[in-house]
């Protein structure tokens, strides 16, 4: 028997009408790629977007079609959102920090027709240009007066835009059709595409503004540093219109200085992104005089896509910035844990809070978890025993884009995250492992993520990796990779003998070396893969 | 082109499943009809759910049948909630005040099979029963030791109960299964079937979640007071089990003494009801000495159902306990719009805060509304046109069990509420009666929520109703019906008076009379039905 409510889809269109009619004011606040601060709100940008999806539409662009985009977050992105997922269209966004090779490929394993582009990509799209033969449009997302010449012939957004009246209705369709489009990062091979529906788009956006969730609200003024290209900016897009919350796009700049000054001018209530970016905006507060972290007006600041090193989150929470980590992948859409204290964690001293944000979080509802040993049996959430993480929700992907890999899920529809993990008694995920990461010591496992934890709390370290090397008695042996802090000096043993103290004696690196710099994927993760080959023929001393 | 999501259906049982793993230790108290308060958790409930559910498996409850309460707020009571729908039968909450007449109608208009009741209802049973024929089993919700004996031959839900080792797999199904059916108050004529889906439910308990909604959390506890019988108890149990919030239940006892007493003693943060049972709690905090308002624990206290009178809201807010104004009907699961100040309104002084309080609250993310003149033309926003309310989204009905009263949905599937409302330039929406309540004097509207609203303010009445009566030359005019305060004393003229400063010279009623008591429903609400009948033959002084 079925029941007898209405039969109306969840679609990313109605967010934007939310958002139009009950929150018209709400501010849409842009740093551009031009210069100036542009400010707007939800009632003009659901203009826009109507306009723009009139512009697409003349175009050519009909429901299915991928739409690309290599763009920064600003208002601009921000209506392609909506438009394209609103007609029924597919938002492709690309990660402009690819390498130019991984950007082609990505765009036309897509089959996108059409490509949007900030006018800092120009040269870039000029390069790329002649290996798109499906790409039909090419648009600037400028004026007349910023058109770039060096990407070749291209059409102006706002001339575009300017053409249209924006008297446009939002078409009704299945919720399960195609919205958007993202590629994974790349870290540990080719980056996949995962295509994300508006159904859910929406019910992981429902999660967002759940008290439980992220919160999110009308109260609040989220400063997005998470960039739109990648996995819809953890949903915020759509979870803002939800709920109709302002929103503050830092355009191309994502420095310390240029995050902090916009959060402070805005008085942003809430962020997100990834450590490396907090590592910016925590060196420039503390390299500059009269700065501290207590004046920013952040009521929370989420972490996730790496581990959040513990210092980091303790710099915060000393001066008052609670810290939210939060796990979860591109095929996730992605939030799938949030480290949320519990309400009986209240009474715990700081340092006790620490321990539990250091964690990746507990799943939301809507998403369940499971961790297996390697003959696929599940494992207790007893904090101890770690194993493959595999996920399961109405959010989570079932396979990539143009059937790569093949079937993903388990006969219970389980996907594997390639993420390992042990689960504590109260639900908290940790990480220990990438599955292709982890280090394999006679047997046992070592986990890389508990060691660069642990070194990242020695005063020298800026950054850390750990990676497994071939060791004639033990197959692995662990080989700590460091980028000292500027001007810092550590000798190897004093690294080892901090480590010793923090961690069981037979996981102790067998080596130390130092460089300069680790090896970044576009969305800032440490390369293990380039690392591991790089050091593919080191000799340890114990070898 | 569809997503690559995976293909999860939204039901029930993954709420309580979350419950019990993510928040195992979050109470549920309940009182009895025995006696004693009994504490539990959310994890032993999900045991006592499976157990249940196993035990009506027994019974040869099947997929889509219905299972009957006549049930009181209890621990039991939820466990039937999550245990009936989670199989994939149906939950047929009976409100137990409505008349025998009616609830025998209603049992077997629904063609439930079998009937669980507490045992303050067994006589209302035992007098019922031979007018049931197609309930196979009657089950008394208590132990051996207070079997009673007036229902006549019954199962004991606890031997039930105990019979069962609690090893069920919730079964996977299409989230638009039928998961529950409720009945409307039959305030404007007979009660109609609304049968919710786990969709529905699902995605209304999601909206009660967001910090916009009811920003229901892990951190709330929340005293019940609304009927689990009546429109799922406002969707709570649901949204209780998704955020696993802790859960107050009253029992029987509803007076103002046992609420204060309850919620006191639990710290409850959240509770919500219509206005009847505030005005006994108000009424007993006022006449024992040494109680205050101020004392009550609620964060925030939540008013549906009619509409909360000013004077309510003044003294809750006065005494720190903030109001939000919400509206519903069976039809909407309930929750359509809710009263929450927005971000701007903080700066308001109290009183103009209450301005706002008074109104119904915005239509909440997932519901659209709109009201339309008597042509059909869609009336615009602006907080001085009212006419009919339509409502749409995933938690509305789309018509009524059984295909009572044919087909509901307007051509663009647009419900009909029998409202007749006014929507501010702020999405406010301001309630001005029930389309067959209008008065219509000399062709135009009167409001007669407007005119009760307003006499309500003056000291010497408890309750007013104001009725359309028949007039020679305008049709109808209103006649005001008032129960004065106990001990208080007031002439038409004085009420007339009073009124006179507050209301347009043409809307002053006709004439006054004081009654005992109103006629109310099973729900709380006053049966202007009734009252027009009874006040049919009355001669207006002007006729
Ligand atoms: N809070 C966190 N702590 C540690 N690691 C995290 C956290 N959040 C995300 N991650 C890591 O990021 C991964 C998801 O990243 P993303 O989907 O961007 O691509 P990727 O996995 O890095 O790239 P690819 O799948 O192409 O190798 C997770 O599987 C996990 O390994
Ligand atoms: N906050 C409120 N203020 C005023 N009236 C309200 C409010 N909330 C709900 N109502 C009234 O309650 C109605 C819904 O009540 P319910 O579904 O319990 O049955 P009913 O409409 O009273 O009965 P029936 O439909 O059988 O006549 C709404 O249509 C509205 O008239
Ligand atoms: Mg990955
Ligand atoms: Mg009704």
């Amino acid at each position: 028997m079925f029941g007898l409510m209405q039969d109306r889809p969840l679609l990313i269109s109605s967010l934007l009408e939310h958002a139009e009619t009950y929150h018209p004011g709400s501010e849409i606040v842009s740093a551009t790629c031009e210069g100036p601060v542009v400010r707007s709100t939800w009632k003009s940008l659901a203009l826009r977007a109507r306009k723009l999806a009139q512009a697409l539409q003349k175009l050519g662009v009909k429901p299915g079609d991928r739409v690309a985009t290599l763009a920064w977050n600003t208002h601009r992105h921000v209506e392609l959102y909506f438009a394209v997922s609103g007609m029924g269209a597919v938002l492709h966004t690309v990660n402009p920090r690819l390498f130019p090779e991984q950007i082609d490929y990505i765009v036309n394993h897509a089959g996108s027709t059409v490509l949007l582009f900030d006018i800092t990509f120009a040269k870039l799209v000029g390069d790329l240009r002649d290996r798109l033969p499906g790409v039909g449009h090419f648009v600037a997302l400028t004026d007349e007066a910023h058109m770039p010449a060096e990407a070749g012939p291209a059409l102006c957004y706002e001339t575009l835009l300017a053409a249209e009246e924006g008297v446009f209705d939002w078409p009704v369709f299945d919720e399960n059709t195609a919205s958007s489009l993202c590629y994974t990062s790349g870290t540990t091979g080719n980056p996949k595409g995962v295509l994300y529906s508006h159904r859910s788009s929406v019910l992981h956006s429902f999660m967002v503004c759940t008290v439980d969730g992220l919160a999110l609200s009308s109260a609040d003024t989220t400063l997005l540093v998470v960039p739109l290209f990648h996995v819809n900016a953890w949903g915020m897009p759509y979870a803002s219109a939800m709920c109709g919350a302002n929103l503050v796009l830092p355009g191309p700049k994502l420095d310390g200085e240029s995050v902090y000054k916009l959060a402070t001018a805005e008085t942003c209530t809430f962020t997100l992104g990834v450590p490396t970016v907090w590592l910016s905006l925590l060196q420039y507060i503390e390299n500059t005089p009269g700065l501290s972290v207590s004046d920013l007006p952040f009521t929370r600041l989420m972490i996730g896509g790496s581990a959040a090193p513990r210092a980091m989150i303790e710099t915060f929470e000393k001066g008052g910035v609670p810290v939210v980590q939060a796990w979860g992948m591109t095929e996730t859409s992605p939030v799938a844990a949030v480290g949320n204290l519990l309400p009986k964690h209240a009474a715990l001293s700081q340092e006790e809070q620490i321990d539990i944000k250091v964690r990746q979080g507990r799943a939301v509802y809507g998403v369940e978890l499971k961790i297996t040993d390697e003959e696929g049996a599940t494992l207790p959430h007893d904090g101890a025993r770690s194993g493959d993480l595999w996920v399961r929700g109405p959010w989570i992907t079932r396979g990539y884009f143009g059937g790569e890999g093949g079937e993903q899920l388990d006969a219970d529809g389980w996907f594997p995250t390639g993420d390992v993990a042990r689960i504590d008694t109260e639900g908290y995920v940790t990480l220990t492992d990438r599955s292709k990461d982890v280090i394999k010591s006679g047997g046992e496992w070592i986990s890389s993520i508990d060691l660069e934890n642990a070194v990242m709390g020695h005063a020298a370290v800026q950054q850390a990796a750990v990676i497994g090397v071939p060791h004639p008695k033990w197959q692995e042996r662990p080989l700590l990779v460091v980028v000292k802090k500027p001007g810092a000096e550590a000798e190897p043993k004093a690294l080892l003998d901090y480590l010793s103290e923090r961690v069981a004696r037979w996981w102790l690196p067998d080596d130390v070396v130092f460089v300069d710099a680790l090896p970044h994927t576009a969305t800032g993760k440490v390369q293990k893969l380039k690392l591991r080959e790089q050091f593919r023929d080191h000799v340890l001393p114990t070898a």
